[in-house]
């Protein structure tokens, strides 16, 4: 039996454990994708407690919590730290196979120095040396990614941010970090949803635009962009169920406009003839910039209305949704193709079922303009697993080319979430060490070294342009 | 090599063996979700022949024989239970990594005694020493049970249905295993189909509503739980290519209800529209009564125009959709979840590529009512495979706590198919222990004896309040 | 570690070993689905390089080069063969998991005698390497058909082909391989695109048939398949996005098709309503005449406009779809059983997300026709990988009989292309002798050896009755 998740965790060949730990390991991070708070970096508070680091803002946390019948109380509710924590800690025991279950342990191990497993008969204990570690020691959240060695952070912003925090956090001594935003204009894009006229007119505001028509939103969204450029922004991110598709005369576009404008509800059909021409300009934006437009699929959010009325978003009633993604998505990308303007783009689908399509749409559309101009983004969210990853690397692999890929982000809310990188990194070493210990694919140790240390940083740097 | 199907039969680690031989194995069997007749259990004659037993209604065996050339005579015709059998064996030699394969040997280790493996050269001599033991033994279905260690029997059964045999089942003496109705209003549901007419008269008279509205459907309906829940019926059952959801005004539902009792077509949407309320509404009830509904997602029936008229439904001509399943599904849990009001809900789906849909979607409706109270059903029928089995926990583990996972049930029509319950345990013991052999689960007896039991029996037991 | 590629590649239990070198290794191959040119096999030139032999029609590599950032000119351009060959070289290096690094090495092994693994740092000696063996050896099609054991070639032909080659290559001397037409009427179905018109006006003259009506279509189509039936043809082929199946009246029918051949646009609605009577018709043909149906479902072609405007079809702009098919292709299906004219039919999917939809389609209408009537095809282009094979024989074994399975085709352009029997071999062994070594199937050489040289060549010869 291998010892519990130890130096050599999901290593399991002689090859993986010398490509892990001679090429991998040490390698810096650069999260081209996150949702960490560049206020919160900048602010850079002590937590008071580990309930504080973990349990306050963390969705995947709370849903396991809820899956074992825990109350709510103990998830956002009024429960004190320290029961909220004892919760967690039974709860962790039965989620065996749950990345969740690895994520705590790494970062126990990392950042706390405690190897004992969380349990239901250990928690109280973890509790106590968690605090005492942080009572003793500095888990401030420019510690804690100076500790995790990362050196690019790309945050996700909306257009009609200021990026006052991206700009303080330039003039910080002692941080060697880039803090870079990322202009996210799904806020722009979501017609149908509520709040959207009230948005416009705020984006319209902070670009000095006055906003009368659609082609004035494109105007107000691509000023955003000049300013999000100055900077430092490379990366844009949208998200979508299904990449919207569908061409109409620009009257009618402008009609659904001035319909939402109104507060008129929006039909889907209607939202997507909005989207198109707004994405298409986008588009066409990010490759003159030069930027990288991400691209998430398939997410189905807030599906529990009860809970949305009690908790707002992003609390863990998101789930998976399972549309017809293949068509739109070829007619997308190659609109911006045909005149030569599709900008690199990383696909990331939440259903992996999805994988084929994906894999295969990245080869139809790449060029000379970068090494796999069109990327397979990494497992994210809830295939943010063993199994996610693995797939999302062979698929890649079977269908791409894997040595090309430019690697793991966190996606994610919480400063001690950087142990996902050091886990991506181990699950990758052991897929190519199996590899090559089969007979698969040729030892040679300056190309695996390559191809290792590509995936692991080397490969965002040079894709991304940092 | 190892032995073929041997005590170790897919534990492939020391600790797989540890916890399948220590804690799942004398485990007894919940089977909560099956088609076994209460008739038949009540009656309980011994069968004449292994033919009888194996080939009188399995539609698995009948689909690998059709697979292999064999003519219909020798699957549902009358060729003799012998040259039935020799094609059968002869069948399974080909059947290299189908479930079948390793069920029938199960069988006949466990039943009767014999570790020969059934192939065209040892069939002849199988037969004679299989009737033989029926010949000199106790093969009459109370036996089985009893042999199988089965605590918990729930059929499947038409809200008509008076129950009958299950309140004689009551009073059989020696016989110790609680088999109780459940509650598949399927027929009420299915609007399009021929015989609704007539099968809503009935329903109108064993109710004793007279139903004249879609209202009155519903009413009668809810009389019938009233009625199973006395016979102690704690499960519902429905079955859909994909979960119906299309919110209509009553009027428009009453005459689609209308045209359907007056023998006119029925279209999908329309029969969208009628589902919906009725399903609502047995939601709320199932919820006030404190049952456990399974929604069965995805089999596409009765394929063969020509094959069905000859031998009806459940023959062997069924196969899976592909349907778009989660927006419906999401709706409709959605609508009930508003108001407090969505019962205790197991989800199983028979096409893999939903696992990760199904496996998140429980996430969003998760309460303190019961551990795991939306739990996302095992493998079932076509996916009843070792790969659809380790798919669906590695899914549920990855995505949801396997630790609070209800576990496998036979879905059979046969009473020697609790073998199942053993392959199940074999992979579940199979995939645990590999996670802890690797490292990736802290190796701790106490807390893996109470997953494995749970998921064994334990977590049934609790969940369906037996 | 396994040395790499050596004679036991991909064998990893003594079973597979056994499996593969004693039954699989030396069993000729019956190539039932291939794009080889007829008039190049008869021509039968000799290349002049490495490069024209695999780098001038190969969408596979091609891919895979612009995945890397090669420009165009070293992949269909106007670059040296040299200079094309280092391209691929160093683009080889980063396809570690890829089909192409295996295929590639497989052919230096087998036909040039090059044991060097190739990369960035050996293209350049092995170019010289491998210009020399063909310098001083034997490189034309027939002798790498002969030298690849290839004893059945289908090709696949249009109906208007006059198969002049094919009944020349009848007479070729000391060629013993049988190289036969296979009918693929896809222009004759493809109403919606251009060039419609012109292609049934060729097809009228060719069949000697006034084409007035879309009923003549399906007559000059019938007379043409009578044609290819007298040269030897066994099997036909159609590729769909999804099958089209959709009734209308014959006057609708008919109007659509005048519209066509008036040149106007046609959509897709109209074209599944052409598209019905004409499969309906031909699928019953195939019956009569004894032909294998292969339907290749899933592919979307020509993504790109603008490399679809500098290079045509098959360039390597094509991925994977995700329409529903399951249902059209049932009733597509049961519409020819119901009259018992459904021929032999292969069912092909590009996206393996369709896995489960067809192997459990196939027990719909299997009979004693043919011992699985109805196969799952292997796994074919983008999933023709280690894990799409090996996915599609797990399904395929779960869901029917493995046992049974026609086996692989190489679907190729490419005359050294006949490695991917051997990988394909090497896989099914590799899986077998898994199962075997763990006990999950019994072990007997007889029946394995009938299996493992069933899949690889008897099952395919005994099924199309050459």
């Amino acid at each position: 039996m291998n010892k519990f998740m130890d130096k050599d965790f999901l290593l399991d060949t002689q090859t993986a454990r010398e490509l892990f730990h001679s090429y991998a390991e040490n390698m810096p991070i650069c999260d081209y994708h996150c949702h960490l708070s560049p206020k919160e970096i900048y602010e850079n508070k002590q937590p008071s407690d580990i309930s504080q680091l973990w349990l306050s803002g963390d969705h995947y946390k709370w849903r396991a919590m809820r899956s074992c019948g825990v109350e709510e109380k103990y998830c956002t509710g009024d429960a004190t730290p320290k029961e909220k924590f004892l919760k967690f800690g039974e709860t962790l025991q039965y989620c065996i196979g749950n990345p969740l279950y690895h994520w705590a342990h790494i970062e126990l191990q990392r950042y706390f120095g405690i190897d004992t497993p969380l349990n239901k008969a250990t928690a109280e204990d973890i509790y106590d040396r968690a605090n005492e570690a942080i009572a003793q020691g500095d888990f401030r959240p420019q510690a804690l990614i100076k500790k995790s060695n990362v050196k690019y952070i790309c945050t996700t912003d909306d257009p009609i941010d200021d990026l006052k925090y991206h700009k303080l956090l330039r003039e910080v001594e002692d941080f060697d970090c880039t803090v870079l935003p990322s202009y996210r204009p799904d806020k722009a894009l979501n017609i149908h949803l509520e709040g959207f006229a009230d948005y416009i007119k705020t984006l319209g505001e902070v670009a000095e635009t006055e906003i009368k028509s659609y082609k004035d939103v494109i105007a107000a969204l691509l000023k955003r962009c000049d300013y999000f450029h100055t900077v430092g922004c490379r990366v844009s991110d949208q998200a979508f169920e299904y990449v919207p598709y569908s061409i109409a005369p620009e009257e009618e576009i402008e009609t659904i406009f001035q319909k939402a404008m109104a507060g008129e509800t929006i039909t889907a059909e209607e939202s997507d003839k909005y989207k198109t021409p707004i994405l298409l300009a986008l588009g066409k934006k990010y490759h003159q910039l030069g930027w990288a437009m991400e691209i998430h699929i398939g997410a189905i959010r807030n599906n529990s209305t009860r809970m949305f009325n009690k908790l707002g978003p992003d609390t863990g009633f998101d789930s998976v949704g399972d549309c017809e993604i293949a068509i739109t998505l070829s007619k997308f990308m190659n609109e911006l193709d045909i005149t030569d303007q599709l900008p690199k783009t990383i696909l990331f689908n939440l259903n992996d079922k999805d994988n084929t399509v994906l894999a295969t749409m990245l080869g139809n559309f790449q060029s000379a303009e970068a090494d796999s101009k069109i990327q397979f983004g990494p497992a994210w969210w809830f295939l943010d697993t063993m199994d996610g990853m693995t797939n999302q690397m062979k698929s890649l692999g079977n269908l791409g080319v894997l040595g090309k890929f430019v690697g793991m982000e966190t996606d994610s809310r919480s400063f001690t979430s950087y142990g996902r990188h050091e886990y991506f990194r181990r699950i990758m070493c052991r897929l190519l060490g199996r590899w090559v210990e089969d007979g698969w694919y040729a030892y040679n140790k300056d190309i695996l070294k390559e191809i290792v240390q590509g995936i692991s940083y080397n490969n965002a740097i040079k894709y991304f342009d940092f």
